[in-house]
């Protein structure tokens, strides 16, 4: 049986529609069963159909927000690196598909006996071996978990939030990190690092069951894991030649409209992201909670892109428009991690504070020497850690033990096994391109296809 | 209770329901309700589920409308002022939701004892106060209205509708108008503009009691009422700098891609636009209704492209991109008073119609030297008239009467209030830009952000 | 009653249902037909509901792949014909809804007495006359097929996949083909090519029920036709001026993150494409399948990706970005006609023969001096031959001859008729512009709009 996210959330849920019905699944013959679940409020397959219907339009959407990060990124650094950016994003997320079929998705979730940990301990790990889906045209009773959704739409889903935090890596990285060793990075988060610290969570690992951990769609374990593997990145790579030789140099963004668009792709695909992470849509409690969480997300949202907009007004008096759409996502991140229970109001003061965020902490990096190309720390990280944190003021379940110590035990995990493997692959093929094949860009030096090649001169 | 739109016609749908099934009807006791309800055709519970999906489905689809207006615009105002009117549609998005959350969605629609009309009458105004929605994991007997869809997802859906309002104001205006003037109106618009006149019609109010006035997914409710505001601005803010001194100066938009891309968007859009706005597919008969009004919409649109095609080759001897743009989205307008009752083919020849409309009214505005930019006034409002008449044509139920006299109060009402607010905020703190600014462009200007900086000399 | 694809398919997996619940389906009196489904594991309004509302998704995924078509090839074309291929796109989509309203979706289906063949033998041919859909509210009794879905949203479906044709053929004869003699291509294409040699398939007729030919979602029927119309074009109508002359010159494409957003955008489309001809989701074993069809798809991309990073690196040292989106489109082609039975892995490797091909395809066509502006004839063609091919490797009941024969048929009556077309069109208007206007631009020669006036000297 396959584990999955909020497994305690939705075993909740279940158990309330049980109470409300104890003599409809008292009555039951197991050989009547199909008769009385109809009987029910909504009948056990009609309930599959419509949690696998979920995860199949949830999924689509989170796969939409692959091509949200190819053109925000695609926008933000400078015409002679764009091609690098859009093969990185295109290669990433085929690479990622791959590796979490290949490894990552057993890794993951628990598989009875093949896994290392138990499903009474709470795995910390899976088990090793191809994803495997049902059987085509699979009889009901064939099923994994008729009470949950079709292997294949949970598999879909599932790959798309491991795309997601690779992602998330690319864009901070741009302008100076070679193609492959980039790649090669990507192989090892899909393969091993997100799926392993993700199975701690959603795996049913020591993070759900020891701590109490609530995060419900993955500030911490999808957005801050790629941060951090982005900061540590960041840092051994160094930054961009000139950005920080006498004072902070900006390094405009090529395309507007494009980061315009790929934050647009990013709002839309988070309703999928947030919503289908209910995980369940059978009910009407579910379909009600992932109604709240489609308006919470998009209140996020709001919040972030308002705050960042009202700030960067009454701080430079010119409204910055990269601040405002990353001031969007850091919302969307902010909310990421529970984005049920706030009330809308909540939901825009938590967004709010992520924009703020974001206006702060982009001049901060800079001083810092960090060289984030598109603001993907302050957005996916820093937000991270707050949206995690956020969960105290909405969610009466959340204990600060249990929010904290989870941040940092997924800190440490990923700062050291990340720089292992940063460090491993400038060691043995270096990260960065030579400078005179950053000065020339590296559409030119490694892509051979220029972006625009009739717009530049 | 929540009033909803077309709220005749859902209780119309759902007696027919009951009709067809008295036996099931009658015999409830209100104890066993559920086993009843499972025995009907659908459940109850799963009637709910499908209504709640597709107010989620037709939202995220009318959310990405708004992508499709910052990149029509984007791409028809020149690279000057790109970054200026991508932060725009951002920022009226944003704005519009917290606006809607904390005045509009309640002023909308009728809440017992605080709204100011009352049920019986017809509310003229709903009430004061922010939307709340059900609570997390909400019990099927504590839900606002079983039978109708979750309060979270009909937010979320309306909301939408209500940034659509906004989004048609900004491209309009462009190139011309300063950034916080635009959104302070926006603020009024979506607070208060937007849905007084919409609970006059889909509040249950009295263009919708008094006048049976027919408009299904609002060709006036939305697209009229954006398309005055923006004609109103537009006369009030006069013309671009240099547009009509000595003939008319075409001023060509930057990226014909980005045009093309943000029609592409709102086409699909406009699915989840109209297709929701049956507001319910839990029966044979709605998700057959809902099937017809997707067929209609897409027919509507290229009914619309195809005669600015035609019309453009014949009058100019060359197809103007930008016109049979326009001609899609004037389509689209037209049919979205009446997407349901037309046939295939009267939906193509209502769109056509549209599209005809545009190609000769974007040349009749500049010789008023009304200068809207990016057409939004022909494709928003004429076609939006046009469209709300043509309800006659294909559905029996409207009266000449019912259809006019409302799109003459609504006219009025947004004429004089758009007007005021407009004229106020041209006293207190000037709509428009300097000359130099202007010339400069606004980008520069207002946001510090050059939308292309490597491209344009 | 309408024909529908796969109905072999159909109607075994409702064959399932019967057998596995013969008391129910024996029971029934006509009567009280709505208690005795409810008490089956999905209620038949239920599946209706369902089926027409994966139509329904499906249908606007496939329509917003008419947008990657639009991005795809404006991103490979020069700028001075960018507008051009932006109308041709908007316009071929305009044109095929009308057409398929018009004549293709009857002509498609057997329509009973009006069909030339008929439901016993197999139609090689519908009716004429145009699609006519259920009545506003239809009562489910007078429904075409209730265990189908409405015919609204099957109609809605199908058109996109008329128009998806006409959308493969636009790209290939870029920068050098007329407007209007492609527009009248599209007219033939969309009102009897495709509709006719789809009937042989989908509408029941020979190539289904005397050769058992395979092609789930059209590999063939939709791929390889319009890659073979865009073939017997591109040699009709010659390469563009300089391409061949003294070697093989390189066009750079002008804009490459369009190009990659039209490649995402194909992407997500393609999850509605293959998914929703599954033709139904109202059962557990249906929504499993439609489910493993999301992840094959994806599975697919991934592959021909990949295998075209690597191999684009291996052979020429550097990764072609263009390369590795037609290898994702290739990947995509590839399982089309059967992206159910594969399992993940063997997707993956049924995807990267594809992004193979396309790798050695685009040289082997410039050696042959054809003249493929985008690479759609080796993604839509080549790939499409190829994964008709591999259903032989996944599916059991795919034969040699009934996989082979088909390919081959089909490819004569495209090869001839629209090699008669193009030459007609040839003799009578001629279907390409003068030497002076390629050089120039047919965004200047026939569309009067620059793409981009600001950018380019």
């Amino acid at each position: 049986m396959t584990f999955s996210k909020h497994s305690i959330l939705r075993t909740a849920a279940l158990a309330t529609v049980m109470i409300a019905l104890p003599a409809f699944a008292q009555d039951a013959e197991p050989a009547a069963e199909a008769v009385v679940e109809a009987a029910a409020p909504v009948g056990e397959h009609t309930v599959f159909i419509f949690n696998s219907l979920l995860f199949l339009i949830g999924g689509f959407l989170v796969f939409w927000m692959a091509a949200g990060f190819a053109m925000l990124e695609a926008g933000l650094v400078r015409s002679k690196n764009v091609s690098m950016q859009l093969t990185k994003n295109v290669a990433l997320f085929g690479i990622a598909a791959i590796m979490y079929y290949l490894v990552g998705y057993n890794l993951m979730y628990p598989l009875g006996s093949w896994s290392i940990g138990t499903d009474e301990t709470g795995g910390y790990l899976g088990a090793f071996g191809v994803a495997v889906l049902e059987a085509v045209g699979v009889a009901p009773e064939a099923t994994d978990d008729l009470s949950y959704a079709s292997t294949g739409s949970d598999f879909f889903f599932q790959l798309m939030f491991c795309a997601t935090t690779a992602s998330i890596v690319s864009g901070t990285l741009a302008e100076r990190i070679k193609l492959w060793p980039f790649l090669i990075f990507t192989i090892v988060l899909t393969a091993f690092l997100y799926p392993i610290q993700a199975s701690w969570k959603w795996g049913g690992g020591f993070l759900d069951t020891q701590f109490g951990f609530l995060d419900f769609a993955g500030s911490t374990v999808v957005h801050s894991v790629g941060g951090w593997a982005a900061l540590t990145g960041a840092i051994i790579l160094g930054a961009r030649k000139g950005k920080y030789e006498g004072g902070v140099h900006p390094m405009p963004g090529s395309n507007m409209p494009l980061a315009t668009l790929g934050t647009f792709i990013l709002w839309m695909g988070w309703f999928g992201f947030n919503g289908a992470s209910q995980l369940a849509m059978g009910s009407v409690s579910d379909v009600a909670d992932v109604s709240r969480i489609f308006a919470n997300t998009n209140m996020g949202a709001a919040g972030g892109a308002v705050a960042a907009l009202l700030l960067t007004q009454i701080i430079y008096k010119k409204v910055d428009i990269t601040m405002v759409l990353n001031g969007a996502l850091a919302g969307l991140v902010s909310i990421t991690a529970e984005p049920l229970t706030p009330s809308l109001g909540a939901a825009i003061l938590i967004g709010a504070v992520g924009g703020v965020i974001v206006v702060f902490a982009v001049p901060f990096l800079d001083k810092l020497k960090i060289d984030d190309v598109v603001g993907a720390i302050p957005v996916h990280l820093f937000a991270g850690i707050w949206g995690t944190i956020a969960v105290l003021f909405t969610n009466p379940d959340a204990t600060l033990t249990g929010q904290i110590v989870p941040i940092v035990i997924v800190a440490i995990f990923m700062i050291v096994t990340s720089a292992i493997v940063w460090l491993i692959l400038n060691a043995v093929m270096g990260l960065r391109c030579s400078p005179e094949e950053e000065q020339m860009g590296l559409d030119k030096a490694e892509i051979g296809v220029e972006a625009y090649p009739e717009f530049v001169r």
